[in-house]
């Protein structure tokens, strides 16, 4: 869609949808927790004194934006629907076996990372790669359920997390 | 997912899986004829003695990449599972009144765009303003269905397949 | 770059950087005033009560964030290499006669509109097409200099600070 | 630009641009051969029977696409204007010091990426993180010389390669 008319929804407010994101991360097996300490592992190198408080709340900060909620609302139903058998073929099979040909999981990502600018690329290349923390737990469970996008929009969420810690720093607004 | 291990998968080919993306397209309204149409109406002032021809083979081309594939099939699927109220909430509502500040199909969109260069973003972003054609008659049918990834997915193939005549005759290969 | 140390910079500061911005796109001979403008015409029917005052608070936000900045020190600092002769070939003809195949600037653009999300690239294309206001006026002296990305920033500009103010009017943050 | 008419150009054709980036790329010290060994790094788990030829012919066919050529071009020329203290600040500062907050050089190296499609984001930032090979040399240069945009460029080309690749490969177009 377009910027168009706001139209009445039940939804609104950007800091309620972001508490729905949490339930339906958590549904999924991933904490904030889990995501601030990805955040911890890639940012504590180049900010001195990096807290996980720090990195807790910017994950936080990040779940505010509606782009991310719906990146994250889209993924996840995509994923739910998939392990219930409810997709149509092709693409229930990509989908079940995370075919390595099935980009729009890594499109998604990115439209988070791009929020906080094009410093995350790299983070989110690398954790999408190395499959550190969380991310090595939600994709070896595979077997057993349809993680296709979680674990991109679960490394994307800590890499623009990371990246506003940066951002911020460099301005003198962390303690 | 990340450039992996090829899986066996029974819709293996790209020439394959282009039969079946015209078919969601043309279950869901939408024809070659049509988009085909959208790039003539676009390039016509810049490529002499284009044809439509010429416009629909073009469209053949782009959707032959596994990428457009994807997109397509993944924003159709959403589509009809919001039709069917298969989504959960809050995803339903803004899919249903194609809300102003989701922007998940735009994202997609522009990941068709992309593969044709950065030249087709200005052409993607005017046909889904003007919605001129078949988009306009996808769009006006949002009473009764669910378009929302439709509209945008038809202005991207557009756009791409004009970005890809636009290329292609700077390189003489427009006969 | 990934995001690294920060490093000891007399320009650190996003806020000193803004200032930097404006001066910069004034002497090219667009203003706040110019931007705002743009933003009232595309987001005046989507937002009861629209001021020209909450347009230009808006696009001043968007100037603080350095994504934004550094796509304008990038883009700009181009445009005059060019103008002074002091680029190599090919790029220096490509640039000059504002290539239709050259799509650097709208790669440019595109990552600014992307801090406020997907729903600003419509918005983005339509301004890069019809050319409203100061963007005709930067496009029609393009004999004179060269403003090969002097347009789409402008465009994007405006775009994102549209995007802007439909996310804060959802969020009731527009009085 | 949009896509505008074609104009009278000298450097028209894809091919011999091509000859053009190769050179660039040389006379900053990168070879084909260079890039085709990172494809190979990358892609040879996933390939079987890949060879160091296939990879050497994926660079040369990604470095026929316009886009490519652009970004390369525009990339290189900004390297060694900032080489040759042409710049204007703060943009000098920024580039000679690659300040982790600048990330114009990821978002040009994206627009590479993306033709091949998203795919190929995984691998562009796992390369750009962990800078094996040519990448590493490169980057190690940087007291010298300035490589900021380089780096990147390189670790986008061979991703977009290793892409390529991957789709050829499902589509049994490997020998």
């Amino acid at each position: 869609m377009s910027v168009a008319q706001p139209k009445e929804n039940q939804y609104a407010g950007s800091l309620l949808l972001k508490q729905l994101v949490i339930a339906w991360l958590e549904r999924r097996g991933v904490t904030l927790e889990d995501i601030a300490r990805l955040v911890y592992e890639v940012q504590q190198k180049y900010i001195r004194n990096l807290t996980m408080a720090a990195c807790r709340e910017s994950v936080e900060r990040v779940l505010e934006k509606r782009e991310v909620q719906n990146a994250v609302f889209t993924g996840i139903a995509i994923d739910e629907l998939a392990e219930k058998g409810q997709l149509a073929e092709p693409l229930a099979t990509m989908l079940r076996n995370d075919d390595g040909l099935y980009g729009i999981d890594e499109v998604m990502a990115l439209s988070i990372v791009n929020i906080y600018g094009s410093i995350g690329f790299t983070n989110f290349g690398y954790l999408d790669k190395v499959k550190p923390g969380i991310i090595g737990v939600v994709n070896s469970k595979k077997n057993e359920k349809v993680n296709t996008f979680l674990d991109d929009l679960v490394a994307a969420i800590a890499a623009a997390a990371s990246s506003r810690l940066a951002h911020r720093d460099r301005d003198g607004l962390l303690k």
